[in-house]
């Protein structure tokens, strides 16, 4: 099944991946994680959220941490250019007769939520309230010192299907995975903002969540990370890494939040923009693609993905690799 | 006079600027200077001509050298979306009373070179040859390790003029500098593919250009650059920096070719895609706008650029400022 | 005047430099400066003295503020390798008609006072409390991450004299600057414990301190510190750098604490111990010894020094050289 | 067992551990291997034999690459404070009952051949031919960039022993780790030169060569030589790493040359001059001594070892630990 031709005339256009809401058990405990340690910023908080932005950021949120009896994902928020295009896209999600229900968002405009073929709830908007630029207000910045979210990852149990959706809705692929023996993709990584990715899909029980991602400056702010971490009680929350993804040649870094939500820590990614960008094809037999640096992943980092809330997950149609792949 | 309403609806879509052909005087040394020195990659090379990319680019070409008895500017190259953009904007320029010229350009389909209204030579296509990817080949990794062309800097006589002009072809403004009293700009940077600037103008005898600039890592690799310079004969030709900029918050270094074509060395920016991003304003007192860290500006970075081939150069309208300012 | 030849068999043995007393006539505003922007750790404090120690320091201090009415810079400390060589240093310093005192020093074993020929206020012991390490206690870095006190730089009103006078101490010279003309030295740098040097001295009036200096890991913890104090209000105190010295090799900012006491963050340097070592001779007319990479100092940084307590300043031997130089 | 009191009388100075002699069975890869993908200098070389320093030794060679037919380990080389203290130790080492044999070796004066109790080789020298300085000639700079070579770490079937007979000449220990359960040592870093080791000892069957170390400016040279061998036919082998050891509280990577011989690259470290420095115990059940990050070392790490010449290997008296360690 070859790739589908870019679409470079959706429907209506999505800026960029925006936000999104993990449900999370102990309030204190995630605030632990993503304020003191990794350093995102409050934004607001109450006894049931927490809002929180990254140090480039403008746009009031791009994680909400919602308490809850169980870890779960909430919608995966997306920006589209305006209202008008909002409307569209209500539009067309009705057309393919997926749910569109108009919610209200504090701190966003008009949204609605829906979801996309396999169940992962989605959420669009068009207008987020701004806060002030605090990018040069370094006396802020800790942790790993992020500076906004990157990209989200999720399990699919049909790569092909995702892909087919998503680039009718004019994400482009930037890298593939394709498994040589039945012609499918194994994993995908696609765009609409320029970079390597605002989602990727990798073959496996879903869907769920692998991860979402946040950039930062350099390889340097990842390693004062793990020393962090890994003297203030937070070791067994590094999965994975450092290392180098020969996909999207990322430096890179997995972590666990408490309640097992995983966020992937990034650096380093190349502008995709030019409309003529050949997507880069790895072979499912080649363990570089995962690691530059030719380690291997931990099990869990195969295995392990959080539930989307309301989301029914089935298995993989094209099963567990023989080799354990993303 | 109030910033330009950002224009979301062009004439025809440019993506991002694309490469420069810088004429220069000594072959051999020019070379030196930007092969063996910043580490840019020769993609083809005769006796007048090197055609040079960065390490993540797959266009054939960022950089143009070419032969010549005078050091000089020619066209500042801009990608468009496809061969209609192009006609397009073809048209537009025509329509506008400025000159349309097709040219043959080697590894470059249907290109037409044209002016913009102070002169600036400007080189429109829609596709380069593409090139295998070599961000991943990193013995190749060199010198200053540029990963690609970032943005071009120029002197303009009426920096109102030129934003005005490049808001009409979609360039949005994401950082400038007011002069309070006469409530004109006195320097602006405008974007097309999401970073601080694919093109800034600087209040100037003008029209000329001050710098092109190149994306790195990190600020190590600048340390890195600054240390082979000047310990192989180029110290002379650092001529500012490291530093970080106030506006962009970029760190950079300023240097200067065999020929006085000035390169800027940057890294961090961050990313301006939201339509709703709110242009920040600095004030043409505030110091710190030119260097976040305080320290001034040699005289040259105010003064010294390098002459368009064929434009007309007059002098700022805005004259010199009282405080020495880009 | 030739360099004295290294002296392998002292008199006594100096470890290393081990701490130094700043008068300041602000505490809060000093306390600002050296602990929360630079980061050192506090070890103890009262109305009168704060005691820092920095990140992989376990003795008890390597800087103590004390409050006065006027900015000096009390003993330079040295750690001698046990109490019979602290006698043998007494005895020594009497020897030559240095006035040795017995001084209480809270948090250190028996301590006495001198002063070298020039006035330098000295202070000698064996031992200091030491405290429990904290290097890997990575939530306590924060500022510039100082890990250890590195060396004093003192203005000397004759090198040579005060070259003489350490070297018997058992100082061996690793870097110098020679007058041409006169032959005599105009900067030498002079090290105990393996690393270019303890303490430097600077053809100036004096003595006086030039500065005292802190080890860090790397470059970029040098570039954070400028980002912090140039949004929080320090960056007037920015005097000079980040650059790369010609002599030494380090990667330096020099800054200026509320009352003027400059403090060098260093880091790059590079192993003495060898007993054959060659000193490193430099031109006084060479500007890169200065600055590797070509930018000059600011003047301020040739002329200003603190006071030291009680010592009498004089002229500079050699006068002003015609190139501003250290 | 307890660890035995620090000796700083010793029969002679030993300065620094120095170079090493390593056979290698295939010249070309090799090379390859140290020089073109580590980046140590050549300061000669013949069919037999290739001499590398690295960027800030001025001493003529810090490893010698021998050609023979199996990989094999030569002398560890150590600089004594000069001619009467090499003979000092050539009568110790006699005294001992150890065999001391005076050969000639290129570029060194006078010296001896003897061997520890365990059997590893040893050589002992004062002088060795000093090259001119080339830690500013940036140009030559590559790979990793490496310093200098850093330490030996060597495989002993009983520590104790080994520390007991190194502490007599003079070696310190910073850091260990005990074996809870029969006091005994499990590994212990000692060193004379003011870092963390010139030479460790860990359990295990031996004597055997661990690896020896180079000492890199930053960890992102690290990252830059992982990217290189992982991308020029070098990925299997890279071993561990990179990580932070909490022993020492190094940035680490280990590498494998095409014979098996273990380099470590190396940086971070702290400085232990102080006389009255406490040794930092560890105990053999916590994970994070070894890699403070969480992540397991893989088994080779913990089997692997190159053959001294000549020396006869016999089982650690500990045997292995019920957890892998070292």
């Amino acid at each position: 099944m070859p790739l589908p031709a870019p679409n470079f005339d959706p429907p209506f256009n999505i800026i960029r991946l925006s936000h999104v809401e993990l449900v999370v058990t102990d309030m204190a405990k995630s605030r632990a994680f993503y304020v003191d340690t990794l350093g995102l910023q409050v934004t607001d908080e109450d006894e049931d959220r927490i809002y929180l932005r990254a140090m480039e950021e403008r746009g009031h949120h791009c994680l909400v941490l919602r308490k809850g009896d169980d870890p779960q994902v909430g919608d995966l928020g997306f920006k589209v250019f305006d209202e008008s295009h909002l409307d569209r896209a209500a539009h067309w999600f009705t057309s393919r007769d997926l749910p569109v229900e108009w919610v209200e968002r504090p701190y966003q405009s008009k949204t609605f939520r829906t979801r996309d073929p396999h169940g992962i709830p989605l959420e669009f908007y068009a207008r987020m309230d701004r806060l002030k630029p605090i990018h040069q207000q370094y006396a802020l910045y800790k942790g790993v010192k992020p500076l906004r979210i990157d990209h989200f990852n999720c399990f699919s149990p049909n790569v092909d299907e995702s892909v087919a959706f998503y680039n009718e809705l004019g994400f482009r692929v930037t890298e593939y995975t394709e498994d040589e023996d039945s012609g499918r993709l194994w994993a995908a990584w696609t765009h609409r903002k320029g970079g390597v990715h605002d989602i990727a899909f990798t073959n496996g029980r879903g869907p769920r969540l692998h991860h979402l991602a946040f950039w930062v400056p350099t390889p340097l702010n990842i390693i004062d990370l793990l020393d962090l971490m890994s003297t203030t009680g937070w070791v067994k929350n590094i999965e994975r890494g450092p290392g180098r993804h020969g996909i999207s040649n990322a430096f890179f870094l997995y972590i666990l939040d408490p309640d097992g939500h995983r966020t992937e820590i990034y650096c380093s990614d190349y502008q995709t923009i030019d409309p003529d960008l050949e997507p880069i094809r790895w072979d499912l037999k080649d363990p570089q693609r995962q690691t530059l640096w030719g380690s291997p992943a931990p099990k869990s980092w195969f295995e392990h993905g959080t539930l989307f809330a309301g989301a029914t997950v089935r298995d993989a149609e094209l099963g567990a690799s023989p080799i354990i792949a993303p």
